[in-house]
């Protein structure tokens, strides 16, 4: 039998994935399973994208540009500029999703045996796409009793070795949901100058900010330009996790060219997901400011209720809609299996995403899940009951 | 500055994309361009897959399974059944393009270093993929005397070492319209079974076959199983570049696992898009049967002008819509620059596909160019024309 790849070997599986075969199990056994684990939100997709894409009018589904539809680049920098993040359409580069926009920074910046350091826990398909591009990922540690703050400059300035080409970070952060402050960011990039590397910031929740901070890009530090490359998507803002687009934001123009051919020899990103988005960019602030209001009132309840159950830990993130709670258990990956194989209350069940898979540090996270605030209020108060009867039952057995 | 990788640096570009900005100069100055130098067919999208964009019922648009719908990866198993091709749902994962399961498929197999055989000419972006995936492609050469048949294996032979991990066929080929035979399938199929490596097909031009030929699928290949992967796509078939929904396909329960996880990582193709293709395969017989025929006539159209070209070498391609036509000009990367850039015929020009970008062995191909016979009947007996009087007069400066 012919010899698949080393990285293919290598390739992690996505720990949320782990997990399905046991919800089949809970939806076999007629369990009702609350959805704690996904990131796929329930909030409506815009009606002014769905009605561009019941109004199309083309007859032949065209290749678009390998950059995107110009128009499309066009509005979406007028709409960064809105946000007072200065990105011209040249700067850009329409992907298919954000995951393509990983893809194209590492492949530009990493060969066989690169390292890119980032802040753990971390989004886990991250570890896949370096494993993609050859490379590895350091991790350096952040830790639930500070929210997940940035780690001390001094922590990645001892990892740091020839082969690292990035630090990356997600801003706001999955799965923590930490927004990194202005002042932290301006230590990422004194310390990205000091060693000429890239900084990589994954800012794909940015709208998801509560509590009247603010969210201040990597695109917006003075300086930086050449070191900077910002992954963005529409998955999120407009909940169109299927419409697979995003962008690669750099004003480095030899990243933009590089990437530019990665992006040329795949053809195009989707051609109607483009038009949906670019009619999704004229979405009234209303929306955006329901949606705000939903997630951080979700948000409030769901912390609030997690509090209430003896042992947990867990800090009110501060933007995005995951947090990290540590659970008085003595493994999540154990814990989350056997919430789906073994336990009800009444019918119904939890599934939750064990943290060890947003950790590549051997053995962290283990008493911590990751859990998505993407259910509605009553939901969100169900799943917390039943989560802390089943710590009970679990604990005692 | 921070440095980009090798990789990036590696990746080839577009031979069609360094032309792009000639063709700027051409249209500037106010001439028609006949473009024969893209894949992008004139040909309508089937209705049905427009309609049902157009009747699309969702209101959030989210993630699809990472493998794509799984009842359109059923529907999909029927059409192949229909066309004797015995592949099942579980075999298969949608992909944004074909060029995805490329990238899936080499990723899979291939690590830093390694190597995969193609008979060249070959479409230029396998090249690119093999350098994303850290390998690099060993040319077989095919001659235009043969009309661009299967090279000995013999001469396969002399090439493979242990970096290889496959050999990768076009068949139907861009950008040769060559057609391989049962036999010559079968020849490969010894091969790869003798050194234990991979059969990569890529078939997305499957439907395009003339003259009563049939096309022997890589997939019914009996006892080849465990060695074959299909590459396949929507964009030739229904005429949906622009809908990047592809397909990989494989009986090897390794290699599926595998692609699986870099499926996992990208997390889902666009879901729009695969709801048309759902639909798209209702398409009616008589659609395919009018667009054959149509392609057809503008094959036979095409030789038969570009025959009437003094000097002119081209063989009938049997399959899809290309050809390498040998020009008696010196150098058809100068010669299609300088028609854009220098040359009109009553102020029109047209624009062609160097074919040196087609091969890797440097030198080769220098005086061929493929032409797309995407155009009408019409505006390819002009296009043809203006070749003619367009060779006279380089000839002659």
């Amino acid at each position: 039998m012919p010899k698949i790849s080393n990285k293919g070997k290598q390739m992690p599986e996505s720990p949320i994935r782990k997990l399905a075969p046991f919800a089949e199990i809970a939806k076999k056994k007629g369990h009702k399973v609350y959805h704690l684990n996904i990131g796929q939100p329930d909030i409506k997709t815009p009606e002014i994208a769905i009605n561009a894409i019941k109004n199309i009018n083309l007859s032949i589904l065209e290749y678009s540009h390998s950059a995107g539809n110009e128009s499309y680049r066009r509005k979406l920098s007028e709409f960064y500029k809105k946000q007072h993040v200065a990105v011209d359409f040249e700067d850009m580069i329409i992907t298919t999703g954000g995951s393509e926009a990983l893809l194209f920074a590492l492949g530009t910046i990493m060969d066989q045996g690169d390292e890119i350091i980032i802040p753990e826990p971390f989004y886990a398909n991250y570890s896949a796409f370096s494993t993609a591009s050859g490379g590895s990922v350091i991790p350096v540690i952040s830790t639930i009793e500070t929210g997940f703050a940035l780690p001390a400059i001094s922590e990645f300035e001892k990892l740091i070795t020839p082969k690292t080409k990035a630090i990356l970070i997600c801003n706001p952060g999955n799965p923590t949901g930490y927004l990194y402050s202005k002042d932290e960011m301006m230590q990422l990039a004194a310390l990205v100058k000091k060693y000429d590397i890239f900084l990589i910031a994954d800012e794909v929740y940015r709208e998801f900010i509560y509590d009247g901070d603010t969210h201040y890009s990597v695109m917006n530090i003075p300086g930086l330009e050449e070191h900077v490359i910002m992954v963005d998507s529409v998955s999120k803002r407009y909940s169109m996790c299927g419409a697979r687009i995003g962008c690669l934001v750099s004003k480095n123009k030899e990243v933009m060219a590089t990437a530019m051919k990665f992006a040329q020899a795949r053809l195009s990103p989707p051609t109607v997901e483009q038009i949906a988005c670019e009619a999704a960019i004229d979405t009234p602030d209303s929306y955006f400011e329901e949606v705000i209001s939903e997630y951080k009132g979700r948000r409030d309840t769901l912390i609030a209720e997690l509090n209430k159950i003896e042992g947990v830990i867990v800090i009110k993130p501060k933007a995005a809609f995951y947090c990290i709670a540590q659970l008085p258990v003595d493994n999540t990956d154990k814990f989350a299996q056997w919430l789906l194989e073994s336990y009800d209350f009444n019918g119904e069940t939890v599934m939750v995403a064990p943290a060890a898979g947003f950790y590549s540090t051997p053995g962290m996270g283990l008493n911590q899940v990751r859990i998505a605030y993407v259910l509605n209020k009553e939901d969100l108060i169900r799943s917390v009951q039943i989560l802390k009867e089943a710590i009970k039952v679990y604990n005692s057995i």
